[in-house]
């Protein structure tokens, strides 16, 4: 056995190297070092998308001769043969001594690398950091355990939670910096879902630019969620990610067939009868709530009926940031596990 | 003339001094030294409410001789002979050297001090550190200028603007820390407002309570605003500061009877249909909104209609403060002087 402790520090380096991978595709983020006998790092690999090799596989591709060396990485090796074939068996003809991970790989597909190894008579051990690197990649695994996309719900509203004024109208009521940020947050999605209301309504471009207006490096797809038809004309017709039309309003069956698609991060742009049925499904997994400095008042809030009929069956939440930008606020939330009122 | 900056320190220690006055009442919070040749502080007065020595006889009574000292106050010595005489006399038969000022008073009786004694040979500067004591003084200044009172307005919503469930139940939304805050708040005002509605639907007590349910030593009055009686057995016919009932539901008349009775600052508390109508009348000078990490959904709204109809005539606020109470959220703000959007 290693001692308590031990592989933290090459651990801990391991989940660094991970976050230089994108966060948007099928993967996660995945980082690996490998250390000798001394407690050195020898070489650096991390993942950098579908279809690249694994981080394991980038590793290995640094040393001459990986034999008897100590891999050290942020998830289970992988036992699946895909684009890439299985890690667990590359370590193994490489001669590594030992394995160690993180956090157990949860795909139907791709576990098991663990078992592999140790079968071979590789010494393995899982759990080293395994809640700071849950932390790091929790959409990832949060998709593949429940099989369906990490579910970020946003929404932009005046203090008192209106979207726009009664006419309709909203342009803008948050600033430039709560935009920009919107924008780079769409680039870390896989998918923006909106409704289809919004898009006859607004006929939005939902593509993911920078401060020039410059189309980012990363777009996300655009998925219309609901039955009609999105009009020969729509900007979202002319999306550079291309476009999912759903005819369905079945949340659950979307989410499903988009994770079918490999998409594992969606992010909920509106309107507000999108978001509420997203809410009112429990389908949310983070609340970007962008607040601006103005008062609206009248019907249109930005969260409608969500099913809550009495306030013990309130949506509780637990926030986990409050950031101000420019003169607006964005509040990041997460649903609490335990639904109940405080009661105090 | 005195040179620039000849009298920050004493003024900054005279603001001091008034802060222990005070908040609440028909008199500001006014602090006093008295300064010698050589810039020592002999003495110290601070007010200490209506009734008591202002705070310029609180140091002049400091002092056996005050001949040949200088005055430093925060607020232009008054003119007027009230419950006590007036402060420019005072001075004058003191036989200080020289008096100097922050701001002005603008009382419509009181007002005039520096002129009596300037007239009588003393020299008077006034405005100096003149925007720090403002802004200590922002409420009384205000209301003294408007002949009204500062206006507070409070609420209490859900992240999604919410004030209750769908059924009207909303205990508690906010956690203890929040609620003992409102508690404060109603201690350092003159009067709590609140609609005929929310006594007939909640009869709530509205006095200012400490952590143990204590009763804090100062109790705003609670005064109901609307046409309908308050209950023969309602929670606020015991009220400690007693009642006022103005069967009315204009406004202004409300708030400048209030005025009238030598209350200064008013804290709305609700419901919805009050604070929306203060809102909308444009008289509020502060908001306090308190978020709680939660959804409701529905329309029960925190703020109702407020007379908005297009984007253009969005009430804009500048948010002064965004603090975080156990897991609620307070966010202080002021309305814009601009109230167009910012059109970026």
């Amino acid at each position: 056995m290693t001692q308590p402790g031990e592989y933290d520090a090459s651990m801990r380096h391991a989940l660094s190297l991970a976050a230089h991978g994108p966060v948007t595709g099928g993967n996660p983020q995945v980082g690996c070092v490998l250390v000798d006998d001394a407690g050195r790092i020898v070489a650096e690999g991390w993942h950098r998308g579908a279809g690249t090799p694994h981080a394991e596989i980038d590793a290995l591709s640094k040393v001459e001769d990986a034999t008897g060396l100590t891999a050290v990485v942020t998830l289970e090796p992988c036992n699946h043969t895909g684009r890439t074939g299985p890690c667990s068996v590359a370590l193994l003809e490489a001669g590594v001594a030992r394995v160690v991970y993180a956090v157990s790989d949860p795909g139907a597909h791709s576990s098991g690398g663990a078992s592999t190894l140790r079968a071979a008579g590789i010494p393995v051990e899982g759990g080293v950091l395994a809640a700071e690197v849950e932390e790091f990649i929790e959409p990832w695994l949060t998709a593949a355990r429940l099989g369906r996309p990490w579910v970020t719900v946003k929404w932009a509203s005046s203090l008192d939670g209106r979207a726009a004024a009664a006419d309709g109208t909203s342009q803008w009521i948050t600033g430039t910096a709560a935009r920009q940020r919107v924008h780079e947050q769409r680039a870390q999605s896989d998918a923006i879902l909106v409704g289809t209301g919004t898009v006859l309504a607004d006929d939005p471009s939902l593509t993911a630019r920078g401060d020039g207006g410059e189309l980012l490096a990363h777009q996300p797809v655009p998925v219309v969620v609901g039955e009609r038809d999105v009009p020969a004309g729509a900007k979202l017709r002319s999306h550079p990610a291309g476009l999912i039309e759903t005819h369905s309003r079945d949340l659950s069956l979307v989410l499903e067939g988009l994770f079918g698609r490999g998409i594992r991060r969606v992010f909920v742009e509106g309107g507000p009868a999108l978001a509420s049925a997203v809410i009112e499904a429990g389908l949310v997994d983070e609340y970007l709530v962008y607040l601006a400095p103005t008062l609206l008042g009248g019907a249109r809030t930005a969260v409608g009926d969500i099913g809550v009929g009495t306030i013990g069956d309130q949506r509780r939440l637990r926030i986990t940031a409050v950031e101000t930008l420019g003169e607006d606020i964005l509040i990041t939330a997460r649903p609490r596990r335990v639904s109940t009122p405080e009661g105090n």
